[in-house]
């Protein structure tokens, strides 16, 4: 690839995703260069940085001419940012892909039409629209914004009717900016995602389901391949294929999903490298974020295979002190280089092992050596029952 | 590791060496700063690079400044500068044991002091004294500069005595300057490498031997954990060890040796990551660059173990196309964004397998798949006879 120029990949947003495609990308023989608004991002680091916000079309017209593909480390990227891009260089995922993940109301519309059932959901325009939603939808239900929500932001949650008025204060003044939507409260057993990567060529691949269990809305925890999931593995894969040939995308994206009572329900997509897919860096055989590159840059896709099992932690506010994962058997620290911040993600550790039984003993010392134990529990009882 | 600052590992030479140093030194926290003569060193596209040459005291002044640790993508950094940077800041591995391992003869010196035996060798200074040299060593035999050499450059071979002229008008000019050395020639069995790595407090752990085949006096492939090798791996990693604790070392070296009937020879030690240690980015649970990077920062040093066996193929010259690579599985490709220029390495790809059986089909197909049959057939070889 390194023939007399080497690719450049061009990435929006310069947060902890754009610094691991960058550090995936440079054994590809590819260069990254991130735009971000903070000069400060963690990914210019790893790579060049380009100061910029998404209106600035000085910088993105220089930016557009530097580099050979642009892809998102951030999904939130206005539509007309995306579009304008892509009248001038490869945009991958394409802005319509983008556009429907970016919005609540359109993604959980496709996954019906793509004969994946969702929570029941109705759009919220006005405080008179919620009633009419709460009197559809009922109660428990969680109102969300229907763009711009990430980690739980911009979500209430209602346990009765009685709570719209307390819902309709919190986010009642983004119904006209970002629209809302009421979404029933799914008293999930489980709650899975499909990591999946299409080529340019239209070779479709997913990793094993990954597990996931969240805290106040933030992923805390991710165990792949899940175990004890039956037959919901073709199933979920078939879903995720036949919604990417709707959308020729072309990248990788999560596709979030419940389990209720053995049945699948799409929760939402991620258009771009997700969270719940970081053990894939030292548990598949190809990661997220390599995969990620070689799909945008048309490369063969590698092997989503997993080597064992892996299980992922998530540091959310502050890193705890690395020792016990660097003294770890298999066990891999991720640090942003991001300064701390309450709810902030400033990193993850994975640990790996090669069957059930070691993973549970070595997540339990870990949980414990880190003063972790709570954040362990679920995934070690997940694994002992297996 | 992130707190306010975020720790800057300062690396001298910035080559592939830097560039893989600096992609392992990211996911712990830890920023790296390159000095390179050349502006477009390949490392220059991971880490920020100072373009400055080693007698550059204002420009070295300022990198010792914004470092909090030096180290070494090259060994031929002058003595004096390593050791004027000693004076200012931490570097690792110490300028002594830099010395050392700079200097065949002092090297050679060592490998006998620790018990280690190596070929026959005599130090020459002038023309009347190769023929000292020949008459105590015998031939064949190899004359090489002491200092700077590097994938057999500065090195010729004598089949019999009456090569000694040609040896002469090879190299002679260069007694002066970096000194000469007459070494026995070692019809060898095998060839192997300890890639080990000592913490600032003195832990010490080794990586599974590595066999390793050269073309050219150029390594062409690597093979790890090295099949057959009996009682050697204690014998290795003691070997390793006493040097270690003798030179005070602190980092990753190689110690190179030959196998000649049963025995270990020493043949030379490269004081910093090395070649034949690539296989740990996906072979070993944490790779010789993670552990270089922890140990010279003083954190903790990370698991050596092998998963499966993993076989390196070393691209010289130039790039084969990488799409056979890609598509395999378990197999990484390694571009190190360099041009194409004859003997220069320019990249690696490592494929790993469970077994050795697999390992063997793997590489087999590899090989063909690209145009490399004659690379990869000692090591199938080797994986079948096991
Ligand atoms: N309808 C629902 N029923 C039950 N739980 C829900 C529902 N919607 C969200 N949650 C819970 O909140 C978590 C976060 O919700 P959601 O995925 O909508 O948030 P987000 O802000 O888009 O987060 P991210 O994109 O980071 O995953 C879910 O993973 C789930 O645990
Ligand atoms: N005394 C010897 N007998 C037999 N073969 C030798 C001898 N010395 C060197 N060789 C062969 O040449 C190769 C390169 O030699 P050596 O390690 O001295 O070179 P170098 O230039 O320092 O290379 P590098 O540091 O890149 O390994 C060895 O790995 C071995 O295959």
């Amino acid at each position: 690839m390194s023939a007399s120029r080497q690719p450049v990949l061009g990435i929006l947003g310069g947060g902890q995703l754009a610094r691991m495609l960058a550090l995936a990308a440079a054994p590809l023989g590819v260069n990254a260069l991130v735009v971000d608004s903070a000069a400060d991002a963690c990914a210019g680091q790893v790579a060049p940085l380009v100061k910029a916000d998404w209106t600035d079309y000085a910088a993105l017209e220089d930016f557009a001419r530097k580099v050979d593909v642009v892809t998102f480390d951030f999904e939130n990227v206005p539509a007309e940012t995306a579009q304008w891009l892509a009248e001038r260089v490869a945009v991958f995922p394409n802005p319509r892909a983008l556009a429907v993940a970016q919005d609540r109301l359109a993604e959980k519309t496709l996954f019906r039409e793509c004969g994946l059932a969702t929570p029941e959901f109705m759009a919220v325009d006005d405080r008179a629209g919620l009633d009419r939603a709460l009197a559809v939808v009922g109660a428990p239900a969680i109102l969300k914004t229907r763009r711009l929500g990430y980690d739980g932001k911009g979500q209430f949650r209602l346990k009765t009717m009685a709570d719209a008025d307390a819902a309709w204060a919190a986010l009642g003044a983004q119904a006209a900016k970002h629209g809302l939507i009421l979404e029933a409260f799914v008293p999930f057993q489980r709650e899975l995602s499909v990591l999946a990567v299409r080529g340019r060529g239209g070779d479709f691949r997913t990793w094993p389901l990954t597990r996931n269990w969240h805290v106040d809305g933030v992923l805390s925890m991710s165990l792949a391949p899940a175990p004890d999931i039956d037959t919901l593995q073709p199933r979920a894969t078939e879903l995720a294929r036949t919604l990417a040939e709707r959308l020729d995308y072309v990248g990788v994206f999560a596709l979030e999903l419940f389990v209720q009572e053995g049945e699948l329900l799409g929760n939402e997509m991620a258009p771009r490298v997700h969270n719940s897919g970081h053990w894939t860096i030292e548990g598949a055989h190809t990661s997220q974020f390599e995969n990620h590159v070689r799909a945008v840059l048309g490369l063969p896709l590698g092997d989503t295979g997993a080597r064992g099992l892996s299980a992922m932690f998530n540091w959310i506010g502050e890193l705890p002190g690395p020792a016990p994962v660097l003294r770890g058997v298999d066990a891999h620290w991720h640090d942003y280089g991001k300064p701390a911040r309450a709810g902030r993600k400033v990193g993850h550790a994975t640990v790996c092992a090669p069957d059930a039984a070691t993973l549970a003993q070595r997540l339990e010392a870990l949980g414990k050596a880190l003063g972790r134990e709570a954040q362990v529990a679920p995934t070690v009882e997940a694994l002992r029952r297996g």
